[in-house]
């Protein structure tokens, strides 16, 4: 392929698992790690990465740029980008939410240099010491292009599609759209599940719960710092979606043991079993 | 022990299994399984159980009484069993909800006779197919004493304990309060997050997901006979639990992206980090 060069701008565990699975594919040229120096060592022991350098340095000779930061953080460095991005070298991110940051590389950098996405695939466990080559196979990867495929953004997807990622396509609204009802929504009941037990104050409550509190409460577990700009740059969507959420409950709470609960139960049961047909192996 | 003749009504996953794990404490007397001739058929072949019979001629012969039936079944169970329930005999029941249990049992059955229990334990297969002997190790078993221990409660509690299983005592009351919040709830937020997915009716919603979006609605798998008598009989308690849960969501929705949004993913992740420490390993 054409890209000799590549920058990874954040190497935690998404950014590392693309230079690993970048490896994977038969790579063998450089990957600039741009990241704090704890990130750097450690993505280099992993061989995620084989160099670093600055933002500045790293755009003079990437053909790839590849952000993986936290969505607020990547509203950062997008502007940051302007002066030092070189024609021809494709931009693209892994942040979780599309609409500000496409909004974000519109204003800021020239017309057909950036390719919106987000990897549908993640782990407990984050930071580079926990990068899997392998974290893209079998998982979703969706692009948000707003014009013509570029040779880059065709190099770009050919990488993807090595990797074992299945490539969707949609605009960065529609997955703003589907996200908050799929990932966003179920992060929020988790967390409001947990800080509802907290919050209750009675001993028991952390003490007599069975495996389900426990699947229940796993995403809870996520880092506030990830979530609270994941929340801010889709807040019309996710408030939607809640307002939805809060409805069904609502109605539950109306008819608990009624016939309206079996079939709220019955639509559910229906939908749960409906997305496992569909669902990739799990790891 | 005194026990000679067990006779468990209902013989599917939670009566085969208390079954199987009965005779691993190297009980050596009758089973006598009272259920449908399917799960009598099933039950015999995987010796959770050693006879059939109907529920009167049990009662002639039966030390202990396992009800191991959904709640709305135990309570219709309970009342035919005050004529023919023998002096000395010992009822239990399973139910996933106490307070209306122990009220029937007390308005129909001899003081003394009846102990109310629930098993925390369970798994996504139902029916006697499903049992296992080990079903109740290192898993809390609830116990709602109403007064002081007769000698077949004696012998009850340590069969529990030949199973492995953790006894705990509360009231009926603490148990129905507890289980609104680490299990009930949990089972509707799983459901309504299935149901406002499929409300929705976009198709990528049943798309475009990660493995949160399965951990989540794995509850919602649940089948809606048995949850239709537990929300009944629980009514009060997951009314509250409810309106606990969406006042939390509220407030959520109220500063999405903000520092209060924050403070509440905080609370939540050291509660969901609290309760793995106490959980007991996962089977």
């Amino acid at each position: 392929m054409a890209m000799e060069t590549v920058a990874i701008v954040g190497v935690g565990l998404i950014g590392g698992s693309f230079g690993l699975a970048l490896r994977k594919t038969g790579f063998a040229g450089e990957i600039i790690g741009v990241s704090s120096p704890a990130a750097i060592a450690a993505g280099l022991k992993r061989s995620a990465i084989s160099s670093a350098a600055s933002l500045d340095l790293a755009l003079i000779r990437a053909d790839l740029v590849y952000l993986a930061q936290p969505v607020d953080r990547i509203l950062e460095t997008i502007p940051l980008m302007a002066a030092g991005l070189r024609q021809g070298t494709l931009v693209t991110d892994a942040g979780s939410t599309k609409g500000a940051i496409v909004a974000c590389a519109e204003a800021h950098l020239r017309a057909g240099c950036f390719l919106g996405g987000h990897p549908i695939a993640g782990k407990e466990q984050r930071g580079p010491d926990a990068a899997d080559a392998d974290l893209f196979r079998n998982r979703l990867y969706v692009l948000t292009p707003r014009g013509p495929d570029t040779p880059q953004i065709g190099d770009f997807r050919t990488i993807l599609s090595a990797m074992g990622a299945h490539v969707m396509e949609m605009s960065p609204e529609e997955h703003d759209h589907t996200l908050a009802y799929t990932s966003h929504l179920p992060q929020l009941l988790s967390t409001a599940l947990a800080a509802t037990l907290a919050h209750d104050g009675d001993i028991r409550l952390s003490q007599v719960f069975g495996s389900g509190l426990l699947d229940m409460t796993r995403l809870a577990l996520s880092s506030p710092e990830l979530w609270t700009s994941i929340l801010r740059t889709n807040k019309r969507e996710v408030e939607a979606a809640i307002d939805a959420v809060v409805q069904v409950l609502i109605g539950l709470k109306a008819n608990l043991g009624e016939s309206e609960t079996a079939n709220t139960f019955e639509q559910a049961t229906a939908f749960a079993a409906s997305i496992r047909k569909r669902a990739p192996a799990k790891p």
